[in-house]
């Protein structure tokens, strides 16, 4: 019945919306999109995400996906198609890209490697126009990002995250995940300072990465030292690491397949 | 009576007031610090502004000054001082230093370099992250950077800036200025990309960064080739210049002393 796939790169303002996934009577960024495509292809449309990020979580390039017939991708071009759905969709919405792929290509399925990117803004001086996209860390001293960087460390590879997963969503699944990168660096965006946890892996265990950065900044605060991180990981209980670190500090960067 | 001044460095979101200066009955900068200050120190306080934004305009780096009495300072330490003034302030504002300074130092007077910075983005995607922050371009090709560097050449120096002034601001008034440094470059923030015009001068005109943006954007869509702004200067009639460019795109960066 389908001949084809969509891929649409989404970036969203997580504080608009009640998070990624369908939710029966809230505004959340897949039924949004799925609203916008029933009005475009005149027919209910079901999208899968690489990612169903939370509440407040940002998003620079989600994927989504969802399968065409032949005359809807060739009776209209992909640009126009776009920029329809940004006229349908809210403004915290934005259609970033859209790519014709092989019929049953999946977003979600076919991902290889995600990427988060979680900002921190440490210091006395509170963030204003990072308020939204960064978490507020007032330390007195700098942050010890030698040390944050050598704990990250501890986590990079294949490892039991129970540690760093929210109870419920791991009954019963694996919680075995691969990290394959966490890179902490200094940037600067709109004239304000933040330090960057940049983390890639193939998939994360639900507000894994929120409980890394929570875990870090322990370690930051000098509350903890680098090597905490290890004995975190093998008490795989989500009650032996750090705080989950605030929805606004996080956003889906990228995906590729 | 007066023993000493204070500086502040304070930062705004442009959009959540009616502009800086004070004004009866209206959300201001100076109206919403001059609030805090009378509460914090019990009585009226007059503050200078180093740069009178407009509406929608956004700062980094403005300064307000305001005498104080010995007592006033001795009393209690600055850095509770900023505390308390970023307390009682709205959120759209932060107060991000605090200086004592000699007796009649004045935010305005004393300030030797003013340094604005307007952000543009190009091209068919619409700004998420920088949607509040910079102008949004819908250029179907690339902007000709090179060209609006050669325009913005033309501007450095001291001229008659009456072509980029709105006229009623004026009359009677002159309208020589310095613009010392103009420059364009590319940046990336919140992973969003954008093009920065960075102008540092002594003073500035009435919505003058503005016209002078609104300008180069015809030299950058080629609408106009660079020389034109050479004619646009000597016309020294506002009708000769492009259009003001929006105020969400503009930040007041710094002020030297």
């Amino acid at each position: 019945m389908f001949d084809a796939s969509i891929a649409l790169t989404v970036a969203y303002e997580g504080g608009d919306f009640s998070g990624f996934a369908r939710q029966q009577g809230q505004s959340t960024i897949q039924g949004e999109l799925e609203s916008a495509l029933r009005v475009i292809l005149r027919r209910e449309v079901l999208t899968t995400g690489a990612g169903r990020t939370d509440a407040g979580v940002h998003a620079l390039g989600q994927v989504v996906s969802f399968d065409v017939m032949e005359q809807e991708i060739h009776e209209r071009s992909m640009d126009r198609f776009r920029t329809s759905l940004n006229a349908l969709t809210p403004e915290g919405i934005v259609v970033r890209r859209i790519e014709v792929k092989p019929v049953g290509f999946s977003a979600r399925f076919d991902a290889k490697e995600r990427e988060y990117r979680y900002r921190l803004v440490p210091g006395q001086i509170e963030p204003l126009f990072l308020a939204r996209y960064a978490w507020w860390v007032p330390a007195q001293k700098p942050l010890d990002v030698t040390g944050m960087k050598a704990a990250a460390l501890h986590l990079v590879g294949e490892h039991d995250f129970a540690s760093f997963c929210v109870a419920k969503s791991a009954e019963g699944k694996t919680t075995m995940r691969e990290v394959k990168q966490i890179q902490l660096f200094g940037a600067e965006h709109l004239g304000e300072e933040c330090v960057v946890i940049r983390v890639v892996g193939n998939a994360f265990l639900h507000s894994m990465i929120r409980v890394i950065a929570g875990s870090l900044v322990e370690v930051g605060l000098r509350n903890r030292n680098p090597e905490w991180l290890a004995e975190v990981l093998v008490a795989r209980d989500r009650r032996a690491a750090g705080q989950t670190a605030p929805a606004h500090g996080l956003t889906f960067w990228r995906v590729r397949y």
